[in-house]
């Protein structure tokens, strides 16, 4: 059965993956505080302009731009102090030519008024007259109205991920309450029937289930709602009874493991047998990471994942993460370089087989102001290479390994 | 007032700051699931060898070692089947010379072998004799009892941020609850008698609350709980009132603006009356942000930020965001380096006055693989600088700007 399905290639793992995603699903409504970290539905638009009116940036005088033409230390330019603006209220006047009116920063500048002139720039001869010492040319320091956002401007895009300085913005425009994307719920399965729970002593030949707490993490921090389904034993009729379940309370399904050649193949049993359109892939050529299952059921996907923890968790990263942040895939491979932004020297030569991409675990140590990444050597089946690696360096499968003293690209995790 | 106190670099403030931090404090024991993206406030240490016999990473031949040295293709070793170790259980018996037998992937290595010898590499001849074409060392293809983590070592260390791979570092040392850091409670209040609330309408002059809504996102993002304690008028009285309330209510306390100077300095008054040992900077030299003030009341830190969101929120960034992330600063120069570790070629040249650092809002591209920043230019009252940018790079105070294809420093939001 394995044989039907190509071993891909990430990019196009991920491109049949999106093929087969459903449109764009309905959102909730929520207050602005509760959006934080998650993808908006609809795109938003600015309401009125803000600022409302013509603010200043500092603390000076309102002035017309072109009285201050020619100021300086020597020749200051003089003019009358025809007001003052008050904080929070419209000014109770207008500025005439040859006048100035004091404004502290974020005053409404007065109708007439053009620019400010900062206090400092400024000396004042009696209350009624200042001298400028320096020119101003119009529209400096004030910000005009609408300069932040302006009435039907688009303020933020459907599929943005909200971060504090976005619920600010929401905040300028008045808006308090907006439309986010589902939480995707996901199902988490265990198998092995070496596996036992964390709170259970081994007996010989046994060890704790790891993936199930790996993976509620992963989902979690991917802005998904993680829901544990336990350890199922290498059982087809049992497995399938539970991935049934699971599919049928969740929005896609992480199957981990069996690590064993027979436990992997009853995975594949039950996840084939899942419902249609079914497999869309099996195996992709990704190191760690190569024995990766993906398969839609009906608009769910359903993931049977390495049994190494290592290699589930990068799988995890490339694969399901993207799927749990942005409510859709990278469209481009722009958005994919951006994957992995940091660049670090390796700090040791490693052989890598062409036709494949590799994932090395790093370290990173800063020298002299140079990021270096360190290889964390181990095998997959550790989770503790995990522990100490700060993220994942790529090497593209066009590469025969990387030489030390070379960039790399790096994925913090 | 303002005078008495110097203005800081950035790490003078860190320094201080640092100094004037109270020592550990008392944590709270979760269930593992929940100390998701918490600080540990112990360290975690293994309780037994895991995994707790020697396992096999490979589906595969258990055997001695030396009985495959000099096996080729063209001269196999063959070996008896003296068994098969059933997964999750203790093998039925030891490999003896001239044995193998057969193991899955994760399955308990039997008494007697050192080594694994993947089914790639073997041929069935009958039911009771294989063959095997390539020798392994000793080790190879093992994971030995303890390589993961061993009984007594350290597996976490206290302070360290739980990710997705460490629940699965304390499952599998049968760990099921941890001693996490408090999250900091941080009161948060805006001043300025031009703001108003977000569901309000703006009568001239006025302008919704921002960094209220920014701030609280902040402080969320960063493992901190955050409370509003609303607008409060330039009005020394009521400030210190509302002051009082939200330092015995929190942690921590941020008051942001107000924006003009009168205001400016009733915040600063009232930070500095509010209690010992008080302020400790008063401005830092660092653009945007110099109008910051830094006190400590008792234990709990007290920040003065800017009035404009920009500046508020890169202050937040750099001083405030690192004590709720780790409870404590980093402690040293390659801490500080690793909070810009993406390097970018910055597409326009920037002039920066010496002796401050400047941080600048940049949106980063990619063309042929390298990463492009460009500067996104605004006004630090604006708030949409801060939604079109992707992070911040940094130009150092040494420098007196940086020229259109230079290699800046960059952290993403």
């Amino acid at each position: 059965m394995a044989e039907l399905f190509k071993v891909l290639t990430l990019d196009e793992a991920r491109a049949v993956i999106t093929r087969h995603l459903p449109g764009k699903r309905a959102g909730v409504v929520v207050p602005i505080m509760e959006s934080l970290d998650r993808c908006l539905a609809a795109e938003v638009r600015g309401v009125d302009d803000v600022p409302a009116f013509n603010r200043s940036t500092v603390d000076g005088y309102a002035v017309k731009a072109k009285d201050t033409y020619g100021a300086s230390d020597g020749t200051p330019s003089y003019l009358d102090v025809g007001g003052e603006v008050l904080i929070g209220q419209a000014p109770s006047g207008q500025v005439k030519m040859g006048q100035a009116w004091y404004i502290a920063t974020g005053g409404m500048l007065p109708a007439g008024a053009d620019a400010v002139v900062m206090v400092e720039y400024t000396e004042e001869l009696d209350s009624r007259t200042i001298g400028i010492n320096r020119p101003v040319a119009p529209g400096e320091n004030v910000i005009r109205r609408g300069e932040d956002i302006a009435a039907g401007e688009v303020a933020l895009t459907a599929g943005h991920r909200v971060r504090p300085q976005d619920l600010g913005l929401l905040s300028s425009i008045g808006i308090t309450e907006v439309e986010v994307a589902f939480k995707t719920r996901v199902g988490i399965i265990s198998t092995g029937d070496e596996l036992i729970n964390p709170q259970e002593k081994p007996y010989p030949g046994q060890i704790r289930d790891i993936n199930s707490y790996v993976l509620y993490g992963a989902v979690a921090d991917s802005g998904g709602v993680p829901r544990l389904y336990g350890i199922v034993p290498d059982d087809y009729d049992k497995m399938r009874m539970i991935l049934e379940r699971a599919l049928g309370e969740n929005d896609m399904v992480l199957i981990s493991g069996g690590s064993s050649v027979g436990a992997r193949d009853i995975v594949f049993k039950v996840i084939a047998a899942a419902g249609k359109p079914g497999v869309i892939f099996h195996g992709i050529s990704v190191k760690p990471g190569k024995p990766t299952a993906g398969a839609f059921i009906g608009s769910k996907p359903l993931f049977g994942l390495p049994g190494h923890p290592a290699s589930a968790l990068v799988i995890f990263e490339l694969l399901v993460a993207p799927l749990l942040r942005k409510g859709a895939y990278p469209a481009c491979a722009e958005d994919f370089a951006m994957e992995f932004p940091v660049k670090a020297v390796i700090t040791r030569s490693l052989h890598s087989a062409a036709g494949r991409e590799e994932y090395i675990r790093i370290k990173l140590k800063v020298k002299e102001g140079q990021l270096f990444a360190e290889p964390v050597l181990g095998k997959s089946g550790l989770i503790n290479t995990m522990i100490k690696a700060d993220g994942l360096a790529r090497i593209p499968s066009g590469k025969e390994g990387v030489e030390a003293g070379e960039m790399v690209e790096v994925k913090l995790f």
